[in-house]
């Protein structure tokens, strides 16, 4: 690889031209990393609600053309100046957000969101000089979350590199970049469900489900999903899901449901979907006195979370998180090891893969509701 | 006082007959304590805000006549059956909500919500017959709170009885039965702000300065006291406040003034007036990644509290307290030690003193805003 260090490499990126069009693969010119940033070589990606999201861009400012994906495992080609901690041929996580190690978010025990490298959906360019590294006949094609993963090489600032265990097979641990790790730290580390407790996980996506798996991690014995597609209850029993609400089959509000088979309330919730109703049950249905919901979806930009503050008063806890709380580069290779020392089963997520060319037809099938995760082969 | 035992005992009591009106005081007969309940003489009775809006009972369904009075300090005088860890001459402070020992919330290490004695404002009589142990010439004056500590002596639930140090003077630790705890408990048992931490308080009240005097026994570096009435300021120093924010001075939210102080939100804030707006504005005041918000004043029924939901996603908390989340008969003696020790000051929460006879005088004070806390001496 040696060869391509401080030079422009050429190859393949799926390029989104347009909202919702299908994605074409163009040959694209990617430049070398600038000072604290990295080229790696993406060998699978996998698609996740968020690309789906904002390439639909529905209500949004649009950056186009533009190279989604953000959930990837690669190899480190080469690295830009300053740029201590990694060199190539490490193996590596790009991650949507970042960790600078140095403001005061970085230095909390307790907070992920760093000041510098936060996630930033609308930017399509590094933050380093505001230019993209991508172009397509020197003119210029944007990012998207730092990390544009729908091409075999990308660019990414250091502070959103995880370095993990070079034996990890990449086609796994690729979906702990985004989506496992959000739901399951969501459930280990914010909800932390006491054993025998019992949970609500409201949405049963991938996200969802990983909350379900960390809160059987964590020793919960009872765990109610809930989602108004009955489709995905099967599946989620492999999750450790134990009951399943289908809200539309109630004329009640999901929560009373929920408080009815529980003899008050759910001791943890986590709300998976985004939808502002969802997380109002999210909250109410937990147990006075002890209970605890967290929120994990991200919420349209005009919704509004409404309750009586009496429900706080009543001892309930209401939290957010934002990826799991975990910090990207300190703590995903643990999480990376939890994969390999089979305390967290990553297959069950992978419902489909697919070689690079036809990378349109995992947005079918998310699309349809039908995959958990697909897993894209840059190679093919 | 072995006289009295299984005897009705004729003593005086402030007697609230109707809403709003000045209490007359009456003598009225005191039943002897039934099953599982403590007849005991009160010696020192404070005036809390909760007597008085249950006083004016606006919008309220009305109970009366009624014996107000829930913060005191009192000695047994008799205990009916099945009572056996009180016995005639204990110390006690009457508590408004109660500790059965049995349901799960008392067996659970996280609420204080107890299932059977939890507080309720509705009910006037005692739960062991349905009946009020006091009458007045044959005819029922209802309980409030369980406690009615504004007589001579009164009749309570063993389970909201806590039996403290008999060293402890009845006429300070007195406060220790409501407000100062309510405060105090949900600065270091629910907020715990962490040493070098900042706090905002929203109302600088009795409750809202024993959760200040709480973050500094906690070692809060900063505690910022945020009240509509400025002269409660100078006060409020002798209770750890550093700072201090008028709403009604800025144009701005205060969440914002508050965000501009403290370089993006402060670490802990605890909510002490029961206004929904302040609510809201204690909840969005704390910073991103880390904040924790902890409600304590009670809401309007018809109170809404609004937000948007990314103010939780971007890692804030959201946590109300029922009584600083002590529960009265397992933990309240040991605040009454923390006294004892010096780790809490109670001197500067008392502001005036009155005999029994004068009693309508401190709600005056109350009313006014004058004063803190009125210790009412029963044998004036």
């Amino acid at each position: 690889m040696a060869s391509t260090v401080g030079q422009v490499i050429k190859c393949r990126a799926a390029v989104a031209w347009e909202a919702g069009k299908p994605l074409v693969i163009e040959e694209v010119e990617v430049a070398p990393p600038q000072a604290m940033e990295v080229r790696m070589k993406i060998l699978y990606t996998s698609l996740c609600h968020t690309d789906v999201y904002f390439w639909e861009a529905k209500g949004q400012t649009p950056v186009f053309p533009r190279i989604f994906g953000h959930e990837a495992g690669g190899i480190v080609e080469s690295v830009g100046e300053g740029v201590t901690e990694l060199a190539p041929g490490d193996h590596v996580l790009p991650i949507f957000t970042g960790e600078c190690k140095e403001c005061p978010h970085c230095k909390s025990e307790e907070s992920n969101m760093c000041d510098l490298l936060r996630i930033n959906t609308d930017r399509g360019v590094m933050i380093h000089d505001g230019k993209s590294r991508f172009s397509i006949k020197g003119k210029p094609v944007y990012h998207f979350l730092g990390t544009s993963t729908f091409c075999e090489y990308t660019v990414v600032h250091v502070g959103c590199v995880a370095k993990i265990n070079p034996l990890a097979p990449l086609d796994k641990v690729c979906v702990i970049s985004c989506g496992v790790s959000t739901g399951y730290g969501a459930a280990v580390n914010v909800a932390k469900p006491p054993k025998g407790s019992s949970v609500a996980v409201f949405g049963l996506g991938a996200v969802g489900l990983a909350a379900a798996e960390g809160a059987r991690a964590s020793g919960a014995s009872r765990i109610i999903g809930v989602d108004v597609n009955p489709s995905r209850f099967e599946a989620a029993k492999k999750f450790g899901c134990t009951e399943f609400v289908n809200p539309l089959e109630h004329e009640k509000p999901v929560q009373e449901v929920i408080a009815g088979m529980t003899n008050g309330g759910v001791d943890r919730s986590v709300e998976c979907t985004g939808n502002v109703n969802a997380m109002i049950s999210a909250f109410e249905c937990v147990h006075d006195g002890w209970g605890v919901a967290v929120l994990v979806g991200v919420p349209h930009k005009e919704a509004e979370f409404k309750t009586h503050p009496l429900n706080f008063l009543n001892e309930r806890t209401l939290k957010g998180t934002f990826y799991g709380n975990y910090k990207p580069r300190s703590d995903i290779p643990s999480v990376v090891e939890k994969y390999m020392n089979k305390e967290l089963e990553l297959e069950k997520f992978i419902t489909h893969s697919l070689p690079f060319s036809e990378i349109n037809k995992a947005f079918d099938y998310m699309l349809k509701g039908e995959s958990l995760r697909c897993i894209i082969h840059m190679d093919g």
